[in-house]
């Protein structure tokens, strides 16, 4: 089991030749998922060795093009290299229509199955869940309907202690019990307690993605204890003014929310074009949250 | 005045790491044309210094993805640098309401004018003429409506034969009449005719484009003696088969429509990701047209 994040596209609106417009691949527990998807995603896929057919799940934080215009190209693509699994993709409700036409007019109907699910900028929502993970979306505070999301580990199953079991009786047929902390009674009727048998499992650990957004006062409390913070610094301190009027964030306003929030690691990125460098952004950041980095195209980060 | 030309992108459906799907610019009498706008194109543009500002005219050949998923990422990098110059964009009925959905879920209304002019795919037509050039689409045999188009240079002004002109009796007030081929009538009634005092204008050229097409017997006609020809070349004889069922040409076939149309060069493109290199190509078109060439990204043409 691994939880691992390779950036794909880490810079704003307009694309420089460094950065990319945003794009996020995170495998999780052997789910595979991108998140967001501006344009030029599969050549950076492509450069990064990531593999396309393995993604089974797209989520899209907004309808800015540097967040999506990479999609239906990807998708194109995907169906010429002849996949069959199914896919889903959760984003803002328009979204289905802006790729079904494209890929209608273009008569390229795919051969897998594409399924849409909106996500709801009004309030958190648990998007998707399976036995290994489970995806959150929860509404930001950008110019349009825009969402962060959240990839979280499903609580792991106890580990078995195997000097405590010898000679207690319990055999292979109570370990699933075990693992899952519930006791186990013998057949002579009595007792093993789970706690007895079994270590703490290892920690679930999370990451919390924040697409573009103002300075939210309310997002410690959604992305709280998170192992890793993704937050966009469009902007440094210098330029804030600009960052309240297009509703972006500064450096140090993304710090002030992974401090709150309590989070392991803070990560930054959709640096605008106007930064030659990442100096003033770390700067400002690490005053406030020392655990500070900014990210660049085809940086990959362990997560667990 | 100069016509040139220059690869953004030269490859078929899928990106690979050398080819970036359909684009070109073109300059022509300081007129700037993108033909064809496959995803990625405002990176390639960013990468071999072509200036996105100065495009007046976008040519949409057909709405396969590898010819327009960078569309609207351009128009919104061009919006978010500031243009106010309007733009026209030429192509199948349905691109309109691809772009203007896309620009508007984004919130994105470009502050500069967009045109939209629909190009038929039933019978060439001229859709655009002013006195340095004239661009005319044509239909082409794809398996959805595809157009290709020619660029042309207007018919240039006669050349002033400044020895004929030395007592002559015409001056300076004549010469306007004389490039354009017309005699002049002295005040004393006296005659003097054009050809006896100009030499003939350089000659016009013209740039054909045929995106992806079918073997099309009747194409010769349409592009008859054009300078330079680009003719797509997904696949080489060996593959003829698969190019017949996804109506697409060989370099054989592309070169046969060369010689046939009496062009002086031959450029080929648009080639499949399956081919590692341009021998194959090269070798059977030369045998019926030796003076083809295949083209890659970043290459620079001058035309005139």
């Amino acid at each position: 089991m691994s939880f691992e994040l390779t950036i794909l596209g880490s810079g704003a609106a307009i694309p420089t030749s460094r950065r990319n417009p945003t794009a996020q691949y995170v495998i999780c527990n052997d789910r595979h998922i991108l998140i967001d998807c501006g344009e030029g995603t599969q050549m950076q896929m492509r450069r990064f060795g990531v593999r396309f057919q393995r993604i089974s799940h797209i989520l899209i934080s907004h309808l800015h093009g540097d967040h999506f215009f990479g999609l239906v190209g990807l998708l194109s693509t995907m169906h010429l290299m002849g996949r069959d699994k199914g896919i889903t993709i959760y984003g803002p409700p328009q979204l289905e229509q802006i790729v079904r036409l494209q890929l209608e007019v273009g008569g390229a109907k795919p051969d897998f199955e594409l399924n849409f699910i909106s996500t709801s900028s009004k309030e958190p929502e648990i998007i998707f869940s399976d036995k290994m993970i489970e995806i959150s979306s929860f509404p930001l505070k950008h110019r349009i309907p825009t969402t962060g999301f959240i990839i979280r580990e499903q609580q792991k199953e106890r580990n078995l202690n195997s000097d405590a079991l010898k000679g207690s009786g319990l055999g292979i047929e109570h370990f699933p019990k075990l693992k899952r902390g519930m006791d186990v009674v013998l057949e002579n009727g009595e007792i093993r307690k789970a706690l007895d048998f079994t270590f703490d499992p290892k920690p679930s650990l999370a990451y919390a993605f924040c697409s573009d957004t103002a300075y939210m006062p309310s997002l410690p409390e959604l992305v709280k204890d998170s192992d890793v913070l993704y937050h966009e610094a469009t902007f440094t301190e210098k330029d804030r003014y600009r960052a309240k009027a297009t509703f972006h964030s500064t450096a140090k306003q993304a710090a002030m929310i992974a401090r709150e929030a309590n989070v392991k690691k803070l990560l930054l990125g959709h640096l605008s074009a106007r930064y030659s460098d990442v100096e003033d952004h770390l700067k400002e950041a690490r005053e406030v949250f020392p655990f500070t980095d900014v990210v660049e195209d085809g940086l990959h980060i362990q997560i667990a």
